[in-house]
């Protein structure tokens, strides 16, 4: 018997994330008798006069929108950072450590129309989201170190309305997650020369995690992903932050960012939940070669437009773990990407 | 204006996960417009022929369980992990590192009453718990060198079976998250000169983060909280795997699930979904004077049984990040804690 990675339990590394996934490929098998989400697919209106986001509606808090026709940005209602808070005396308590979290948080609708999701739009109204992308990114980086950009799309992501929007997050400490991406990425250039992420979108293009390829972008399902059709979306040429992308480089990212969503809502025929956003050097004035922009694309389902993968007890407590190798969900999405 | 954790952001540390927390306690005000988890509450019967963990019922392998009376243990029938798995070629590739992973993976049958959980279970009932879940790390610690014990409670947490029962996953390799622990704790002892969490079980006793305190046990919701209602259960004395607890420290620990999971009921008069596990020092063989057993509960509901906090978004991409502070938590467990 030798290994076989489409029969066999392994692990594989996540050189960005800095952590192990267990992969157990055989365990697409078990039968499913829990959790459905049979939510009725519900077609929405143009304008949907309860709709908070909706151009000339009222806000949550109060103010109305205008009568927008692009993508439309305002400030989180509910901001879970604020940009004023006092200083917080240092406590020098090992056990209970706290530090200042400052920023701001906006609210980004993608477009008027209520019933249009990213993988609806046209190369125009996508383009326009990505130029949105990037000045939010430009504008809010000349005052907070890190921003984040991204999008909780359907009701299992949690997110509170179909109208389409992202949100964007900026705050002056670099968070988590990102501050690991810093690291390994800092730690890859020095052993190998070049970014991590440039070295792994040439050797990828062409290959069996490939679902998407343009002129300057690659979509895959990395080696190591978590989630059952996670999509890892590469720039092919080296670019650190949103606001250096030029023309060409915006409308080509517009173009894959349509053709991955619409790859993602062809294979289950339901409009695919997910949570997406950008990874990019920090704004701290620093030149940063180690890193390398990139989106995240993180969605829940895993066999049907029903069924889902539960990241809980195990993946909580001792391990990621998926159940199709990334390969095989590789192959799934390319075989419906338009 | 001074710094008020109740009204301002900030970020708090987990020494024990290594990772930073956003806490947003301005938050809790924004309204509601999302999924809400409308699932009907169904009576479960006490024995329902449809179910493959009942006694006597066929299971989904095709073999029939026993007329089981108390816990009742087997393996698990789809398992992620394999026994056998073929050596697998080093690869040397820095980008596509694979390892091995074997192991093995059991089911516990709680009771064979398919209508309780966990605390509808009388103090005999959850001490032969407890028991099953020392049992069965002994057992499995004597041939891997972790041993998770967890369990995925509610249809929120893709439980695929209301019948009360845990899960035991054995592996050879100490999976990401322990690996952290280890680190963490090990790094803790040599600094500080004692082990984290014994210190910290004598700093929370009768403080404001305390939930539930049994002679030698304390619930406490952990500075660092990342999931709302979040417990982290410590013994109040030195000791690092579930078998070396001696008798009456069990009969305690059955006694203190009890008031945990109770007080989870209690909050939003629900059977509280949750993922809760064991985490101990590894079976290698070694002394771990830097360990201490503890489990962790990690409950979705935020603000009533139907509404859940989404990890979702900004806690994928950038940062866990949390919506009351944990003081908040502990004392409203506290009030309903019986
Ligand atoms: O084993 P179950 O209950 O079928 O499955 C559940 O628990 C597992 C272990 O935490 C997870 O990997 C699955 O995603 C979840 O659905
Ligand atoms: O801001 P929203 O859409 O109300 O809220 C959603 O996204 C946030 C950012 O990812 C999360 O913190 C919330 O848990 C989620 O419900």
């Amino acid at each position: 018997m030798t290994f076989d990675p489409d029969r066999h339990s392994h692990r594989r590394f996540d050189p960005l994330g800095d952590e192990w996934i267990l992969v157990s490929p055989q365990r697409t098998q078990r039968p499913w008798l829990g959790e459905r989400d049979d939510a009725p697919r519900v077609e929405q209106p143009a304008h949907d006069p309860a709709c908070y986001l909706c151009p000339g509606n009222a806000r949550v808090g109060g103010e109305r929108n205008p009568d927008y026709a692009g993508p439309y940005v305002f400030a989180n209602d509910f901001p879970a950072l604020q940009a004023d808070v006092p200083e917080q005396a240092e406590s020098g308590d090992a056990l209970f450590r706290t530090a200042r979290a400052t920023g701001e948080a906006r609210v980004m609708c993608f477009s008027p129309d209520h019933s249009k999701t990213l993988p609806d739009l046209d190369q125009t109204g996508l383009a326009a989201v990505v130029d949105g992308w990037c000045d939010q990114a430009a504008e809010l980086g000349a005052r907070w170190r890190w921003v984040q950009v991204f999008e909780n799309k359907g009701a299992m992501m949690g997110c509170s309305n179909p109208h389409p929007h992202g949100q964007i997050w900026a705050t002056d400490q670099i968070p988590q997650l990102p501050a690991t991406e810093c690291h390994t990425q800092t730690a890859w250039l020095q052993e190998h020369g070049q970014p991590m992420l440039l070295e792994l979108a040439a050797r990828e293009a062409g290959g069996p995690r490939c679902v998407v390829e343009t002129r300057d972008w690659l979509g895959i399902v990395p080696y190591w992903a978590k989630w059952p059709f996670e999509v890892l979306l590469l720039p092919r040429f080296a670019v650190q932050r949103l606001p250096d992308l030029d023309t060409a480089q915006r409308s080509d990212l517009a173009e894959a960012v349509g053709r991955v969503t619409r790859a993602y809502d062809a294979l289950f025929d339901v409009s695919f939940p997910y949570s997406m956003g950008w990874h990019g050097a920090p704004f701290d004035g620093e030149d940063h070669p180690e890193w390398q922009l990139h989106a995240h694309f993180y969605p829940p389902l895993l066999r049907s437009a029903e069924v889902r993968k539960f990241m809980v007890g195990y993946e909580m407590l001792a391990e990621a773990q998926r159940d199709l190798t990334p390969e095989q969900a590789a192959q799934r999405l390319r075989a419906v990407a338009p």
